[in-house]
């Protein structure tokens, strides 16, 4: 854990071949039957059976991408829904990712300033050292809020560096009403987007930061849907790993992603998430597989890799 | 429940008859001796004894604080560093409030899109319906981040109605870096935050979101200290009700917090955390209560409570 977080995702990239990430937000109503019909798992109006369904589901994704793709996402909304209990699956799902040599980005989003962010870092990005947690491991790296400005990164970016983890500026979202905010532009043309990037560059592009690679442990969240305008970024941003989410189901094309990756395949990860996780509700896999939903994800994930590639 | 949220605050100031209310952001290592040295929570390095003598406190505070102001507003961050246990700890403490009859602000500042927002809506504002967790309140109202426009901010409104419940949009920050992101102006020199403001302004404004009082559930976080500049805000949106951070330690003086309300003392929460849950450090108090920790609170309180009723 000492190594570098833009070293190791860089190495995962390569020996797993592909940017693609896989992102976990699983719904207990989408799960496929063969979980939600397990004995235990079979009330949905019980914390414990919706609970243990969604970790159940989430442990076995993880055992089938994790020989695929470099990292995985893991939306902590889709646990802390269901209170403690949830929160304490989200940390069980990075022990389990870690044994399995996944990289591991918690998407929190968490923001806030001075002592505020610190404890959200604390609670992310640092492995737990008081007695009791001493079995816990945080993410490698976490998506947070930059909207206060660099006093609410840096306290993410400090624990992160000492940690050899990672931080994900959220910058531009894919959404369209992110536009009134995040477009919003000043007289020179400057969109409010790009001042955010600016901010977290600054921070980022500290020689301290930077990794063999030649990328920095402070990245950015990018949406994949808006690669006309924020392309450039990538051009811009020589040391920045753009975390891209939006490809598959949030409309955004392995051609719109790929922008945010160099010629050599490093400087992006691509994340889908419901074109993966839920592809057992695609007719092209049934087809193929019938109720095999494992298999459906397998093949999913192998297909967008090709997708990727192609582009 | 089934009440207006701004309703149920408009008429706690009155009854307490002050917009005072007390932030809980406890940290071990600053908490009372008397509480510190408690069999079972004297080992800072055990989380346990941590959580333990963070809760116990915590707890004792709220019986303090509930005769004499309307609402306490808790960060969750200093209790989601001791991870699920630190989370069960919050909703303990949200029970608590509920017992003692003081409104709960969670402050969570919890901001993304779609599905993601609406399961972070169900963990802090919805009261759970699973079974197992019959006895969980969620918190009345809690803090987001809007970053991401309307569509960020919609999923925890649709909600907070429902439930009878409140949403503070995090409009303008205290602290100075925040300007670089939250002033950014365009050409006609609207700042961003201003821009904020006016699409949260159109979702709160809806008929059906103002109640008796006139207000609407939906409201907005404006820090205390940035009041020349946002006092305007009070003056644009009168059915808004500002809860303004940053009276006290973080340099707002009484003056620029009173800005946000109304003559009639309605219209805005005036937070202090530090100032008053540590008043037991300061030497003012030390003197009169020596090491009556609770004593030292309670006047803090009183004489918050004065200083902004005298501006």
């Amino acid at each position: 854990m000492a190594s570098h977080f833009a070293d190791r995702i860089c190495k995962a990239v390569k020996e797993k071949k592909t940017p693609l990430i896989v992102g976990l937000d699983p719904v207990y109503s989408r799960l496929p039957k063969a979980i939600r019909s397990q004995k235990g798992m079979n009330d949905s109006k019980s914390a414990a059976a919706s609970i243990d369904a969604v970790l159940d589901y989430s442990m076995k994704v993880l055992k089938i991408i994790a020989p695929l793709v470099p990292a995985v996402k893991i939306n902590i909304a889709f646990f802390e829904k269901y209170l403690w209990e949830g929160v304490e699956s989200y940390y069980s799902l990075i022990s389990e990712a870690q044994d399995l040599d996944l990289e591991i980005v918690g998407d929190v989003k968490r923001g806030d300033i001075g002592h505020t962010a610190q404890s959200y870092a604390l609670a992310h990005l640092q492995n737990p050292e008081l007695k009791g947690f001493e079995d816990v491991l945080a993410a490698d790296a976490i998506t947070i809020n930059g909207f206060a400005g660099s006093e609410g990164i840096l306290p993410f970016a400090e624990i992160a560096d000492k940690q050899g983890k990672g931080v994900f500026v959220w910058v531009r979202a894919s959404n369209p009403s992110a536009a009134v905010i995040q477009d919003f532009a000043d007289a020179s043309g400057m969109k409010m987007y790009e001042k955010l990037a600016e901010i977290t560059a600054e921070i980022a592009n500290q020689s301290a930061r930077i990794g063999t690679s030649g990328y920095s442990n402070i990245g950015m969240v990018v949406g994949g849907t808006t690669s006309e305008q924020t392309a450039a970024l990538r051009q811009k941003y020589g040391k920045i790993i753009f975390l891209v989410p939006g490809f598959g189901s949030q409309g955004a094309t392995a051609a719109d992603c790929m922008k945010f990756c160099k010629p050599d395949g490093t400087g992006a990860l691509i994340n889908a998430s419901r074109s993966i996780i839920y592809a057992y509700e695609d007719e092209k896999y049934i087809t193929q597989f019938g109720d095999n939903w494992e298999k459906c994800i397998e093949q999913a994930v192998l297909d967008a890799k090709i997708e990727l590639a192609k582009a």
